[in-house]
């Protein structure tokens, strides 16, 4: 099935609209997890973000259509944080969850391959020559280096797997460059909406889903309101993974432009203030219970917002 | 010292503006590194690939200015990978070999900081309270998320590393995004001109080395010879990282256009057409030395090519 498809059943089952984050700070993690942890063993402390990792996948796994992981906060403790990142999709995989690997990878050639085989490749290899992977359901790509750049990984989507490539990311330097106007089709347009062109032109190749949507789709910050409603109308057909809400400052009510009129079309990210909620609600002890209330009101927020919609 | 001198004086003192990439494709490997090793096994492959990147430094270490790691060869086998990407680069520091990871990272804030903390940290680190890093001196960026997304990593030019921004890459695609027409202080100038501007701004911070060139660079493919000589005239304090000669079709004689007068400025990556030369010279026995012996040659049509100039 496509992963579109999978994602948009995942929301119409479980009502929520909601991924959260796996990003594991070592600065925030709960106190009570860093006991007796030494702040310079990697293996211990890989330890540690697998366990507060899983925790939040027990926490929210039922209020959320996926969970994605933040490569870069695994990456920085080597081997072993690798380690612990397969260990923390392993256990989204075991409870049914899709999963996101928020890795912004954009290479060529060769190297693009390697990053889309290890990334979205088969996690259980059936044979003897096939390689263990990450496994992820989808990926989010830098698109800068342009078409030829995504053919590896479009190559997964013909067997399931989603990408997600940076349109108009949540920051605020996301004006340097995503802003800058071009000529596009004749029409003089931002730079991110090429992008967006870009992607469904690529979808065209492929059969949308039963629910009209592609599995190449688009980053576009929750910070941005106006031009995510403006993505949004002018690209139907392309699914939307919006970050940006919570500790970036967008709120639940900026987001009623990237859904469709069915209220589908985008997954709404958090990931600080929910797997962090704790730091708010004075003290850790709880922190897998704080979490678990905050991606309720959020999960409720988002659907409210899309009704009155 | 900063990292534009510390490549500069690598360059000059050694005779060589070759950088060589570690891409160690598991398909094109030695066979006889492969005896015995099972082709699912990730630790007995990372194994293989970390002896061949070694043995890739021992035969060309002499003749290169820098190796550039590809870090997506590694992250392939997982965190064996990165066991074997470390004991790689501790190597090449052994040797006192300069060392560019070739990451094309980019994101935002903690994220961005995990991946900069990560590659461009300190390797042995001095106190209980750091954690173990890769090390590398330099890292390559994809700047399509702006200026705040490289504020992480110029905390560690400070410290003495440095930045290769993807500007106009070698590949195809790059037409797509990358040469696209905007408008920047009043000229119509591509996109990737743009890029180099940025980073000409950010250099403006920092202190340029004793040779005049800063710490923050640009990757500018050799495959567009034009548009790298009009960018190494419009931006003089850009040290170049130009990848496309050997495999990717570009010749030594287009490289002229990316150095300066006096034949510095720019080093020139070479990856499969060195560390894969055994190919062209029939059977695998003697694969080190002909990676040197297509180093050599490379280095030395490389050097023609400038004093020609």
């Amino acid at each position: 099935m496509n992963f579109a498809d999978r994602l948009i059943e995942a929301i119409c089952q479980k009502k929520t609209r909601l991924v959260v984050g796996l990003d594991p700070h070592l600065e925030l993690l709960p106190p009570s997890m860093m006991n007796g942890v030494s702040r310079n063993n990697r293996v211990q402390l890989a330890d540690v973000i697998a366990r507060f990792c899983i925790g939040v996948i027990e926490s929210v796994g039922d209020l959320v259509a996926a969970v994605k992981p933040q490569v870069a906060f695994f990456e920085r403790l080597g081997g072993a944080g690798y380690d612990a990142l397969e260990k923390v999709t392993a256990e989204a995989r075991d409870r049914n969850l899709l999963i996101i690997s928020d890795a912004k990878r954009g290479d060529i050639g060769s190297t693009a391959q390697a990053y889309a085989d290890y990334h979205l490749g088969v996690a259980q290899p059936s044979s003897e020559h096939e390689l263990q992977c990450l496994g992820a359901d989808a990926i989010t790509l830098n698109p800068y280096l342009g078409e030829d750049s995504l053919q590896p990984f479009l190559r997964h989507v013909e067997k399931g797997r989603g990408l997600f490539l940076l349109a108009k990311t949540s920051n605020v330097g996301s004006a340097n460059f995503q802003d800058r106007m071009i000529s596009d089709d004749q029409q003089a347009v931002p730079l991110y909406h090429a992008v967006a062109h870009l992607a469904d032109m690529l979808v065209s190749r492929y059969p949308a889903g039963k629910h009209g949507y592609s599995s190449v789709g688009l980053v576009v910050g929750a910070t941005f309101p106006e031009q995510a409603a403006a993505l949004r109308s002018a690209f139907p057909r392309l699914l939307f993974l919006v970050p940006g809400v919570g500790a970036q400052g967008a709120r639940p009510s900026d987001l009623r432009g990237c859904f469709d009129p069915e209220g589908l079309g985008a997954v709404i990210n958090a990931s600080r203030s929910v797997i962090f909620a704790y730091r708010d609600s004075g003290g850790g002890a709880n922190w897998q219970a704080a979490a678990r209330q905050a991606a309720r009101d959020l999960r409720d927020e988002i659907n409210s917002s899309v009704t009155r919609g």
